[in-house]
């Protein structure tokens, strides 16, 4: 059996955690693997967490897991900053690695990473779950069955509210440090659908705003924004098609939206990931008075949500999208087909973020590589 | 560790498997349990499906499982037709069992179940897994806090379509030894929401319909339909409210709609199960002019969504739902408060269905009790 | 040029003034009309009304109008109870008629009212407008061409919250001599769809509710509501087609809600009237991993939309109704195909709704004829 | 009685026809008006059109129409092309003017249109209908009333499919001559709504896009396409408020989509012409529990929507937002409070639009002024 490490036990991490744990009996396809080794920030959380997510030592030092002979995979979901060194670290020891997106604050650090996955000739897979819903992969299938005719535009929005409180205090994500804002946080899951479905992205012309400028500070006065909650963004892919690519993270009312409008010359496909168990499509094959979008409800037709329910319209959770994730990078790992992220196409997406960020501060065009 | 037995791996066997897989992870604050024996119809069988769903041991026998002394609580989801006999040696064998539903093909033999349940002093709950998620539960709090003032009146529908097309062959759920049919495959449902929500069911009038009449046989030849697709019944509550239960197993187009209409004296609720992460809320201490549904998405507010996911929005899934249900099963357990439905509240349900039955064949009211 | 009278200028009253100054306009193909006499219970407010709604004259008394022998069509849009005396008045007077609905308060008296049409061999017309729009007229089409196959159950609900607070006094629809409640208030529309798209009902099983029993009285103390704002009501149609219709006029947020579920062998229909511009089909000759609702927006290969307006998804309005009704009504005194519904066919819609009644005060299934 | 004339009898022509038989009857506040002389391109059609709109005299020179001293105010509903001509001869004939948008293929032609305007001392309105129906009226008093708080962001779409079909020929909407595309058929109209609900553009980032670069000509051989079908533009208003305008005429299934999405500190605010009679609002004052986007259904409550029709939720019409219209220019007219675009307001939308193009043309952002 396979083992598997953990480092980094918050949202991502018991994500990761149920993952591993289902991702057997979901499936049958795959190996059974033994949750081995989990790290976290001191050895006490360590010992709790590896009692709660079932794994069968802890470590208060990551390096520990690392250097953990029985680990052939680590799964890293610790904050962003941190990636570069325990991901090439991970990958140096010759471990297969489940990094959580997006690589890293710099396109240098992701590089650097992803020269270390080349190297290390190991499977380096990124967390992008957004792409492996049974609607995403049928979008994929049917624009390669050119069920809509030829594609020639695509609008894509994310929004969710967790930053529209203009009360709530300045913290760390209102800092430059911590990236540029909205880009780093939200752009990526977008541009991971845009690649997954279409390829890359070839030039970028992008607008930022702060929907508030300044906050609160806990103890009192005020202080400046850095970062930008909202960034707008005229696209072109490399295949022609042009687009829109926007982003909120102040955007009330909006808790988990990804809204995808692809625009062919025979149909329409609409896909929101707040309702990610249906698709909209349109096609002119339909007579002319019956024409709409029909919602499609996933089901049993849907790779690969029969594994997990045989029953049509009964609807997968966030949780399950991370699950086929996992099998999808122990099949990479068994050299089987894969529908993952990997590294270099991770890479890509970092890149494309970069361009956005150079083409707000120059207010220009600018292409992504 | 509590030793965990499953007899059936069908649908909700594997079910049944992932949210014992889970539910540890998902909650923290159960014990972690061992999947001790999986019991199917033969040896090779059981043997492959404790491999794939991660139990110690298997038989081709049911009995050695009840017989196990390491098995402490039984998960049976075996067809109806076998729930009887083995539901009453699990609880006479002095294990805590967790017994899909409905209860039994008959009335007597769901009163056998109860008693047998009452007899055994264990916990005995039946797989209403509807009635777990964090909208109805959220739902429930609702009505209980007069949200919507006093509620007068009810609707409730449930439909698919997988018995709908007219040219599959008879199959063994056609004949009238597999129970009525809409009525015991799919009524039971709602009366779990009714029965979680409201109460009970104090009489009905039931009106069936066979949209086939006959169906091909596999062979040749054509046989007449002996159970009814369609059943629609006049519902008087308990507590004076009255209702509507629509059910449709031939329903094209829907896939798993249980769509609830509440109504009340200060405004109304509307539920369906296709989208059961949302919750739609009209209330008329809104202002006039601002009147409306209100589509409120599962979140981290309404418990307990974020046992699974800290963000809003992110959507749960059906399996989750079994997760859910087997959480409260071992607070029932272990004597802490706990959402089920038991022997007892589901041999009321039982009842109900039978009650509809009867006002069919008779053609007029019929009182439940 | 035709002249035109109108007794009543309430909410119909104003209806049917729109219509008549559209309807040339807006068909092209019948003929200008003339507003020549305007009814009202004065002379002073028929004078005002006259001059609002463009008529040449105006009365104080209705059968100024009717004598009028200028005036060769009669909308009559006076409440209830005024209908029986006055429209067989307009009949045998040898004028064609266009009667808001219901007919009358007693079955007795529109059994008269059809007899008084037969017998005057005039058009005589009701105001059941729902039948009208392009969508119900397509699920006509969509029906008689098989698209869904053979219907084989039907679902009808509709709904409003103009009677839903409970702290509104007693008032006249409160009282029995207005009738049921919203057994003539709402059933009778649903009635009509059925009648337009499916024929009729042969038995009725009906269950009536009061949400509030008693209101308190304008002035000081309460009183007992005699009119029930539910009716819900199993039904049998002539064609062998079984089903539901549910209306209540007390269902907080819903507005102008009339919901019809079709179910058939190759599909199904939902329409409702709250998005009357809007038909939902579910076909089984889509291909299994793309079949789902479509959600058909009406256009100008709907007919009659395109009278209206050239462009699809642009919306007609509830007068538009009215507008069509009127070219309808147009077309049957010129003897050409119209789509309308008359009195003999309006008799049997009253007759349904007293057996509904009768039902509810027997308990028992009433056949309609 | 004010005389109307009409130059010009398409799908705007009896729109305006239809909103001056209406207007009196629905709003009663204004005064009656005689239809008295309508122009079209010949004697012939011009006299069918007076028939079946209703007009007391005809004429195949609209010159005869802007001469008639009977005529107090003239519908313009020609093509483009013919408005600056035809609305300087109007006004410098001293009559009001009602003329359809957009105003004129250049700048400099709109522009020479205000200075008659201005000059002229007459009511020169243009027919942005969008910004009169009750929803959008309602929108502009939440925002007034900062039930969303401070607005922040706003993203608007305008989507049909009427030039999607890649078959369809070449025909003079393919020719620059007709203008940019886009920008002028479409994207004028959510500008008309920015400008009702937030004011002026101050500076716009643009992209356009050929979804089909040549058509075949009819009679043989293929043309290159000169004008863009969509444009997606990055805006700044005055007031400091970013967004997005996004527009495409090839966009299969969308039928008459405007979706505008505005974003504020205390909420937000989603409306879409495809359902132009419902508002979804969401607002941070509701409990967290109950949080969620209402829809709120146009009703009485939302002027001037009882004017048509009493109840609640039963739904305007696309041609009632033109009866609207009609009666705000009368009330302008008439020196009242009026909701219009009036010739200098839609100046501005034209140099939003030209500016937008030149901002494509140069790859850079572009000052509106």
């Amino acid at each position: 059996m396979t083992g598997v490490g953990l480092i980094g036990t918050g949202f991502m991490g018991k994500c990761h955690a149920l993952a591993w744990n289902s991702v057997r009996t979901v499936f049958g396809d795959v190996e059974k693997v033994r949750l081995v080794h989990l790290g976290e920030a001191n050895a006490g959380l360590a010992a709790i967490r590896a009692t709660e997510l079932g794994f069968e030592k802890s470590s208060g030092d990551w390096r520990a897991v690392v250097a953990d002979p029985e680990v052939e995979i680590v799964s890293l979901t610790t904050p962003n900053q941190f990636h570069p060194e325990m991901a090439i670290a991970i990958l140096e020891a010759g471990k297969h690695l489940w990094c959580e997106k997006p690589m890293a604050p710099t396109l240098a650090e992701a590089e650097a990473m992803a020269a270390a996955a080349r190297k290390s000739g190991k499977t380096a897979v990124l967390g992008y779950n957004y792409i492996q819903s049974p609607a995403i992969r049928h979008i994929r299938q049917l624009l390669g069955e050119k069920v809509i005719g030829e594609v020639n535009h695509l609008r894509v929005e994310m929004d969710e509210d967790f930053m529209a409180d203009p009360d709530a205090p300045f913290f760390w994500k209102h800092e430059a440090t911590s990236g540029y804002g909205a880009l780093d946080d939200f752009a990526v899951h977008p541009l991971s659908l845009i690649s997954a479905l279409f390829g890359r992205v070839e030039r970028v012309m992008c607008d930022m705003a702060k929907p508030y400028p300044d906050r609160q500070v806990t103890g009192g006065g005020r202080r400046a924004v850095e970062t930008y909650d909202i960034a707008s963004s005229l696209i072109h892919l490399d295949n022609g098609v042009s687009g829109t690519l926007l982003v909120n993270r102040s955007a009330w009312g909006r808790k988990g939206r990804i809204q995808v409008q692809i625009f062919g010359s025979r149909g329409s496909i609409v896909f929101d990931q707040e309702r990610f168990n249906e698709i909209q499509l349109y096609v002119t094959s339909d007579r002319a008075t019956e024409q709409g979008y029909r919602t499609i409800l996933a089901a049993p037709v849907h790779e690969p949500y029969g594994k997990f329910i045989p029953a049509p319209g009964h609807g997968l959770g966030f949780n399950d999208l991370k699950t086929i994730e996992c099998r999808e990078l122990l099949a990479r790992i068994a050299g089987q087909p894969a529908r993952v992220i990997d590294f270099d196409e991770g890479l890509e997406i970092e890149r494309t973020v970069h361009a956005m960020a150079q083409s707000f501060a120059e207010q220009k065009w600018v292409k992504v590589r």
